[in-house]
């Protein structure tokens, strides 16, 4: 058997423990996959005094993080520490740039920083692994980097990120039980129960799934990573009537993140869809992550499993270690960053499909008309419309679903009821995934 | 860029014609994705005067397929022959002792010889690759190899056979169009819209699904691969009734290969099983194959997509060419052959589950007893019991659902019903998937 592959930790939080309990749980089934024993020999965090409920006193403690990436033992890093920038960024270049592995699971840093690191890679000769940044656990940056490899793919999308599926399938949960509850409702629970962060903004505001998708549109694409041509939209505004609409349209609420090429140039959006029920993303339920690649020879691929906590993400982490160590590893992108293209960003009013829209408007006369007067107005084509009774505030629910049109269209009609004081709150509108 | 990576293809059937178009199609995104050319430099067949619907003109024809082993100018032979033995396994054998890379989607010989085969590529320095042996186009076999590799599996499972999936689907279709087809009827349809062979019984009795299974288990285990340890069960018996109790039951029906260890060894089956509604596997319908792995660190990982057809295939084959354009191949079985081990085969008695039991009966008094009673001797314990009305030949139908216990007690029932005069026909029996 070969060498062993010496690692250092940076980041000792839930799931740089969770790496230490995997490595030490499967040690010799690890080393029999991986053809070589792979061991933790240093590990970095900010509070050494911590108790993480795994025995760190083996390893040699390093202060300063930094140090790891020129340390005589380690063959590779692996930064749990966080943060686009700062020391994980640091850390990541003097890792790759002292010739060393790195392993990340850090997706803000590769979503703005990762094409620069992946020509140090390149350059150094070294692995830039990040299985772990996207779907937690999910094999599906080898699954669209390998597994896709032959396939001009078409479109890439997901449910990337656990806390709003999570929020969406409770909320889903009450509609059907019938108490309906509302978003802000369901994320105070959540919250309480350790599901979403006390600030979740980059959770539910789509920033977490709008860094993933910008990693996964790179390798399925070939283009360079794009995280400011990502349109962001999160789940705020869904409500729970939103939830029983779609689900008498025979739809669920899902937040996907979707890259396609076309139009000269690459589409990437988050954004709550309404998933018709025979789409497998439809009954992807709890925390779940799933990933969809549709390729021209391979059809339709979904990758599922858990997005998220210690034992996934340290399973991807580790997954990483074991190509290292078997160098199975080549460029981070599927190609050589230099091969990676420039593509424009498209403009999600080129796009065309059916729309969801829903309204609370004023319980009188003539709003029916003025939104309709709208939709005529703007060119969109409207499929059904259904107006709910009145709520306690006197406002009711008008919800509508679009015949296949231009977004361009839809967002015109929206443009012309702006401040109308019809109008209760600002509509909301949902493409419908096809 | 590195030089060309020269492939020889032996078998022009579908898939040989689909990796032919593929190649031709995508042919600078592949280069682009594995830092190289790949191109068919040699070919070969049966039948050269055949029209495959491709130019073949362009390559080398060989009449003998085995010299596609021994020639100077390939580097890789892709192997779509098929058949356990015969010119696959020759060829085989001779292009890995002849130190070139085999890529093959024969899970027959594989499942027969795949050991043997995995030692001399070892011995040899080669690739044996294999992703389009199992689930077609679905990447699972990199995704057990690598992506779930840092854990132990405790289980992995699936729907392994398309052909069986689309039958059991339009069934399911028909009960709930109210016309309630039963097997029969949709295989001659199925065989008659090529769906379906001329002669099914590899599919239909799970001998495919079994062969495939052996290869998962390998995999996902370490042991060395077990196909005569397959007990393989497949879907003949199953009425348009059982789909409808099954729905019933918040269940659906589905041919799921299983293998998981325990019990001192590994326990691996093909058997129809009931599959509740809240389980992945329950949405996948029509042709499609799913494999889910259940690790102790990621939890359940869902791979799923085309199981067969050109396309997907080839999308399998060519990703196998593309890693090893990449030089990022290794082990076939995830670990070197010496290492894996011989693991015991456990007895399906050994298992504990709930269960679902059919059986057509005399409608007349006592008949209910007697099943009861062979129930309670045995110490099977019922959850529920259903007996539906009369048919035209004065049959009925009682189905029951046990509550969890050994699989061996359910067995000692049946044996003890064995010939009774109340008993139309053999009862089914089937597992609740939990």
């Amino acid at each position: 058997m070969a060498e062993t592959l010496r690692v250092a930790l940076a980041g000792l939080g839930t799931v740089g423990g969770g790496v230490v309990k995997l490595l030490d749980a499967n040690r010799d089934l690890i080393a029999r996959r991986a053809g070589r024993a792979i061991e933790v020999v240093a590990v970095s965090a900010r509070d050494r005094a911590k108790n993480r409920g795994v025995d760190l006193s083996r390893f040699r403690w390093v202060d300063d993080t930094w140090a790891l990436a020129a340390a005589d033992d380690v063959d590779a890093v692996v930064e749990l520490i966080g943060g686009a920038d700062g020391p994980a960024l640091t850390l990541a270049r003097a890792t790759i740039g002292g010739g060393r592995h790195l392993v990340t699971a850090n997706k803000a840093m590769l979503a703005h920083h990762g094409l620069t690191l992946a020509v140090a890679a390149e350059a150094s000769g070294v692995a830039l692994k990040f299985e772990a940044a996207v779907a937690g656990g999910v094999p599906v940056i080898k699954g669209l980097r390998e597994g896709a490899a032959a396939n001009v793919l078409t479109r890439v999308y997901g449910i990337l990120n656990g806390t709003c599926n999570f929020i969406l399938s409770e909320m889903e949960a009450s509609v059907s039980a019938g108490t309906g509850r509302d978003f802000a409702e369901v994320l105070a629970e959540a919250q309480a129960r350790g599901f979403a962060e006390a600030d979740p903004s980059f959770d539910i505001d789509g920033v977490d799934a709008a860094h993933k998708l910008s990693i996964l549109a790179s390798i399925a694409f070939g283009t360079q990573p794009a995280f400011a041509a990502v349109e962001a939209h999160g789940i705020r505004q869904i409500l729970a009537a939103d939830i029983a609409e779609a689900a008498a349209l025979g739809h669920r609420i899902r937040l996907i993140g979707l890259a396609e090429e076309g139009a000269g140039g690459l589409f990437q959006r988050v954004h709550p869809h309404l998933v018709p029920l025979d789409h497998p993303l439809a009954h992807v339920a709890g925390s779940l992550n799933a990933v969809v690649a549709e390729g021209n020879y391979v059809g339709r691929l979904l990758f599922q499993g858990a997005g998220a906590g210690a034992g996934p993400t340290a399973s991807a982490v580790v997954a990483d270690l074991i190509d290292i160590a078997r160098g199975e590893w080549g460029p981070p992108y599927a190609m050589p960053a230099a091969a990676l293209t420039a593509a424009a960003a498209v403009d999600s009013g080129a796009r065309r499909g059916r729309a969801y829209l829903r309204f609370t408007v004023a319980d009188r006369v003539g709003v029916l008309a003025e939104i309709a007067a709208a939709m005529r107005d703007a060119g969109v084509s409207i499929a059904s419309l259904i107006q709910r009774g009145t709520s306690a505030d006197g406002t009711v629910l008008v919800a509508i679903v679009t015949h296949e049109g231009p977004e361009r269209s839809v967002a015109a009609a929206l443009e012309r009821l702006r401040g109308s004081a019809s109008l209760a709150g600002t509509p909301l509108w949902m493409p419908l995934l096809a």
